[in-house]
């Protein structure tokens, strides 16, 4: 990886380097039908790292489709971990499994997110598609409450996936919508990889 | 970077590797006032780089603050270039510089996105904050419009920044508008390092 400035001409200039008065965990919900959830999630693993930052995602459901951030964040040079606790989108994508396994799977992800977020180790938690696995039914709105509100003041918690509950939501501190506006497959193109998976 | 799956109690199952009949280069604009978009353009590079892909990003306007990325991206072994153009968000955050500096900056960043494009050493060329850029009269709509139409057919272009004008979002493949429902700062919270820069 190389970073430059592009030639400037005039004289070089100082760069700001930004420090809060306080640092504050974040509950951070990324929602919405659109393409950018993850990918999101995963840039804010480059940032965190950049900053000596601890990352730790869990993915809920994801794990049967091999997906590039797998070997991606392999090659990230940081101490970060990923960890597949699913078979897939229950009930979607011609997902061979039964209800009750994919809800098995989401209820060990959730007793794995609950160590993560408690154990000290990492200044960010990703929960990817936890709300989704939420709207299925795969975990309660009880549990995630109970993750969000366990959480140590200076951790960062991430909540991906589309259909966030309202009262996640309203535990937030930042929450973004992605809408799809469009998307290529309504033009009959397959997923691509390093864009789509 | 550990990855792991959960200790599954159930056999094995096998991964799916999608692999699409016909590589396609996706136009994807990612807009919308919300936190998650350059993010989400760092996360598909993250992607990329477990294909084996190639990225460049060139990012308009920013430079002079300093983001985590700029160190994250160093540490991920891959073929990724990140080219810094800017002097920050022309007119906003008491910015000093005037608008004859940042339109100057800006053009140089579109000659350079030019020949990123029309290489042929990257598979993904991400253009970041250029709808803004545009927006702001810092590049002209043919201008974008050109760099969009000289892409090689496998080259994935990804340009974002809010207030993606209506000419390039309508030659994209797959737009996402990230809607900000609720931002940490209204509640007067400061950014955050890892989340937010």
């Amino acid at each position: 990886m190389q970073i430059k400035k592009s030639e400037a001409k005039e004289p070089s200039f100082e760069i700001t380097h930004l420090e809060p008065a306080e640092r504050t965990g974040l509950i951070v919900v990324i929602t919405g039908t659109g393409k950018g959830k993850t990918s999101s999630a995963l840039g804010m693993i480059v940032r965190a790292c950049g900053h000596g930052m601890k990352s730790s995602m869990v993915q809920f459901m994801k794990g049967d489709i091999y997906a590039g951030e797998w070997d991606g964040l392999k090659k990230l040079a940081c101490d970060v971990e990923l960890i597949l606790t699913g078979k897939g989108f229950c009930g979607i994508q011609g997902n061979p499994y039964p209800f009750s396994e994919h809800r098995e799977n989401a209820q060990r992800a959730v007793g794995l997110a609950k160590e993560k977020i408690q154990s000290g180790k990492f200044d960010i938690v990703i929960l990817d598609e936890i709300n989704n696995a939420l709207n299925l039914k795969l975990v309660d709105l009880d549990q995630v409450l109970e993750l969000i509100e366990s959480k140590p003041p200076r951790l960062h918690l991430i909540l991906t996936g589309r259909d966030a509950h309202p009262k996640v939501t309203a535990l937030a501190h930042t929450v973004s919508e992605v809408k799809e506006i469009k998307h290529a497959y309504q033009e009959g193109i397959e997923p691509q990889p390093g864009i789509d998976y």
